[in-house]
């Protein structure tokens, strides 16, 4: 009897040769089978972006032959790269979507501005269980090590259970050695938002232009969040949707009056 | 005694000169004092895409002398065009940020791919009151008359009551003549979703690229969703929130074991 292996489709948004893909693909080819649909260039920050007005390019690339994945290169935005794999590449539907490793953070509020935790809502929104997996290390040169055991566990664990109807995790790992993790805790997002800051400064011609930096502000200390987890040691699961109705207030604004 | 008018924000994701963002700011400046901060060209479907990986321009414009309003065009998307609004180019926090109009629906699950919804989630992020507005109408021709009635009694009756804290409205209005709007429904979002069609072609130098293209599915008939009302003839109104945690599955997958 042939047992047949999970069809694992990994994405990301840093770009397809960045550290954390590559330790991503390692650890999902020791479960699946693994194909590789992600950016040609970093995709930091482009939150739920899909390309509309303008073409989009995807081709198929070898980046180690020693490696059994397939892999395609694609010049969109991570939920691009979602849409092209499940619509255009596969065969079939994948039987879980895998988004990272980050490098940086996508806690708390970031979890609206990460390309990274966009590409695994939108295998969500089309039925693929699916998870996000961020390290707390902007650095390109960040140990994904530590990591591997963790995202290899949890993602045992989403094969076995299957995900609700309609929900993602978003996982976040601190930046520890792999002895000071203390292990996973299941968390709800913190109340955080980040303080914007624009860097000002003057084009060669003389024109004004911005960067765009800024402080990233926690005022939730409640130790059921993300943040708290990550700040003691703990990796973060966080259940994400993608109905964002407010639900406990239709009946409230229902009594304005809307209509007189 | 002078009674201060209430400051409002106005930005949109179809660019400044758009018509649906003419209408809006026509409607605001019978209301308060509005500062429009609006991208430089169309930033449809960037959903909450943020600049960090290149520069930004923002330049004071005058659109049409004979208005009272201050513009800036900015060469960023609708989220970054509100943080540049916030932190860069007002005195004081805005009383009130609008989207819109947008040309086309952002109903269901557009929510989460669409520009003018996700500048109305950032300024909502920032504890700025805030309303996304969409016609269902694409065109660049689209007659936004019939839904200026609507957008003012909705714009005053956040204004009255104040929004929920982490909450922002999502307002679609159907493409009918004044007299054949029914109303105001306050609405869930609808569980529907994209099925993509990708239009593959060759350039000029041989090389495949492709178009995003699709057909939008709604397998949610509850006469309680927004898509039922805009079917209906009504205006559907969506409390939208920004905390993506799915609190009712904590408990469920924190019983995984996910540290054994």
């Amino acid at each position: 009897m042939k047992i047949e292996k999970p069809l694992i489709l990994v994405t990301n948004d840093d770009g397809i040769t960045a550290p954390g893909i590559r330790a991503l693909i390692s650890v999902m080819n020791q479960i699946g089978d693994v194909v590789v649909v992600a950016p040609d260039s970093p995709q930091s920050g482009m939150g739920h972006a899909v390309t509309i007005n303008n073409t989009l390019f995807c081709d198929h690339v070898v980046v180690n032959q020693n490696e059994p994945q397939k892999e395609y290169s694609c010049s969109g935005t991570p939920v691009d790269c979602v849409k092209m794999a499940s619509r255009q590449i596969l065969d079939r539907k994948p039987d879980l979507c895998v988004s990272g490793i980050n490098h940086g953070s996508n806690s708390a509020i970031n979890v609206i501005y990460s390309g990274t935790m966009s590409a695994a809502v939108e295998a969500g929104i089309e039925g693929i269980p699916a998870i996000g997996f961020s390290l707390l290390d902007y650095s390109m040169k960040a140990n994904f090590e530590p990591a591997k055991k963790y995202v290899k566990t949890i993602v045992e664990n989403v094969l076995a259970n299957g995900l609700p109807k309609g929900v993602v995790l978003n996982v976040n790992i601190p930046k520890l050695a792999e002895k000071d993790i203390k292990g996973v805790k299941v968390c709800r997002q913190a109340n955080a938002h980040w303080v914007e800051e624009f860097d000002k400064r003057t084009n060669p011609n003389g024109r004004e232009y911005y960067w765009l930096s800024g402080k990233f502000i926690n005022e939730d200390q409640g130790k059921d969040t993300d943040e708290w987890a990550l700040q003691n040691g703990y990796i973060s699961v966080v259940p994400t949707q993608f109905d964002l109705t407010a639900h406990q207030f239709i009946e409230q604004i229902n009594n304005w009056p809307l209509n007189d």
